[in-house]
């Protein structure tokens, strides 16, 4: 399980239809399962865990301090697929001053009365920084898309106008937007965390059933589990019109928690690197004012 | 003087090269300073003013009431082309709630650290509103490609790759922007004011000369004046390549304030006014409960 497999293996190929069918929530992708049984595979995958948060610290610390990129991490997903755990585990050796969480719910008015992108790129990160996007704007071709009478009066058009051609458009407008971003120096990771319906069962049982996991359950969150297969829809043609070179989408089997964060962790980290980043340079002159520096305080 | 040729005259064409000198910056595109000489002009230009003035603000209230627009309004020009008295004459009438202006100065360190679109793009107006940008992103292809040293660590790339695929990206990224914004509902409306190297020279001698000018002169203005000509071919390219379908550019002769604010009055007005706006519309429902309130106020 080579790290450059990894980012591969879950990369949403570009101009292609995709369906979700065709990635399993699990880890059967991998023929390891079978080979190795589930056991080995967990302690491989928390080792490389493991391994990754420490990576991940050092490269966090070499991208602020080489500030000329910064990260923008989308994270996407069905109720329940493991987004806040994956964003404390995988995040949490990170340096806070270095890495901004934003979760986005419900807009409120004054963000509905601006154009739909408007209260995402207010939160972009700076220069050296992590930015993670706790749902995006992609939410804007997802739930909106689901339920179309969210628009409200977000946009001049009539409701009947709604069709294909405007989720095109909104897509177009994304990737201009990424692409934008890009050039501009950020570096852009989007993951679908994809869970399963069936252990989406499972853990909201869980928070009905463990009083200490109560708060997370939402009757909302039942409600849009009636919406599966439209979600499935919306997330199916969002993802391949939107995974693009500048800014792909990968795909992260989210029924193992241990599988999420293990993949996330190693694709941050094998991006960061990617950069060639280096610590600043002390120019000539620089050196000579630290050695006057060092003179200065030697004869306090 | 119709207001139809008003707004077709001034129109910079999409897709096509452009050339200022072709633009005269004072008012013989129309033949009418030979036909009815400069005072005639003068006055009939002081008369649209006036007109335009009150059908603006009538236009900004139906906007506002109707929600469902936003007017974005970019100026643009050289130093002294009249940029603040056209704000001051064309939006003084305008009720200021829903109208703001936001002047672009130096950017911030922290503006420095996003991509180039962010400073200006937390400030758009919302729905129902204008925003006037004076000075915007535009800067971003204008002084920064007359001074390529500005863009400092503001992108990863080498210095050495700043050229023409550069800017095109820029142009390209801008166009993106503005397309998504107007399919936002947001009407973008952009006027590069044409002043003339010599009415600048004119207008500068006046800063010095009159002690209540004098704090409109900076020396940094004078130094700008030095690039005249490469501002003027940064113009060119920049208004060529981003005067679109969605957001046309407008050049604007600005050698004679009175013609200048008149035209963008003008093209302001019609540009509402072609939006068909309504005021919303009154429900049966509605009207139930303003005959109740009525009852009830009768009855006190």
């Amino acid at each position: 399980m080579l790290r450059k497999d990894i980012i591969d293996l879950f990369r949403v190929p570009v101009g292609k239809k995709l369906k979700l069918k065709d990635h399993n929530p699990g880890w059967k992708q991998s023929a390891e399962f079978e080979d190795f049984g589930k056991d080995a595979v967990k302690e491989r995958a928390q080792e490389v865990l493991t391994k990754s948060l420490t990576d991940l610290a050092q490269a966090q610390d070499l991208l602020y301090a080489d500030s000329r990129y910064s990260l923008l991490i989308v994270l996407q997903a069905m109720d329940a697929a493991g987004k806040d755990g994956t964003i404390k585990h995988v995040m949490s050796g990170v340096n806070p001053q270095g890495c901004q969480v934003f979760s986005f719910k419900k807009p409120s008015s004054e963000e509905l009365q601006h154009n739909f992108l408007w209260r995402y790129a207010k939160c972009l990160p700076e220069r050296g920084r992590i930015g993670i996007f706790n749902r995006s704007y992609y939410e804007d071709v997802l739930v909106v898309k689901v339920h179309p009478e969210l628009l409200g009066r977000q946009l001049p058009r009539e409701k009947e106008q709604v069709g294909k051609k405007f989720w095109e458009e909104r897509y177009e407008d994304i990737n201009a937007f990424e692409q934008h971003l890009v050039r501009n120096g950020t570096v852009i990771l989007k993951f679908f965390l994809n869970v399963s319906k069936d252990e989406q069962k499972r853990r909201f049982l869980e928070r009905l059933e463990r009083p200490e996991k109560n708060w997370k359950f939402s009757a909302s969150d039942m409600a849009e589990r009636g919406f599966w297969d439209d979600y499935t829809k919306a997330y199916e043609d969002a993802l391949a019109a939107t995974s693009t070179g500048p800014a792909p989408w990968y795909v992260i089997p989210a029924d193992y928690k241990w599988i999420t964060r293990a993949v996330v962790a190693d694709i941050v980290t094998t991006t960061i690197r990617k950069l060639n980043l280096k610590y600043p340079e002390v120019t000539d002159e620089q050196k000579k004012r630290l050695v006057e520096a060092r003179k200065k305080l030697d004869a306090e």
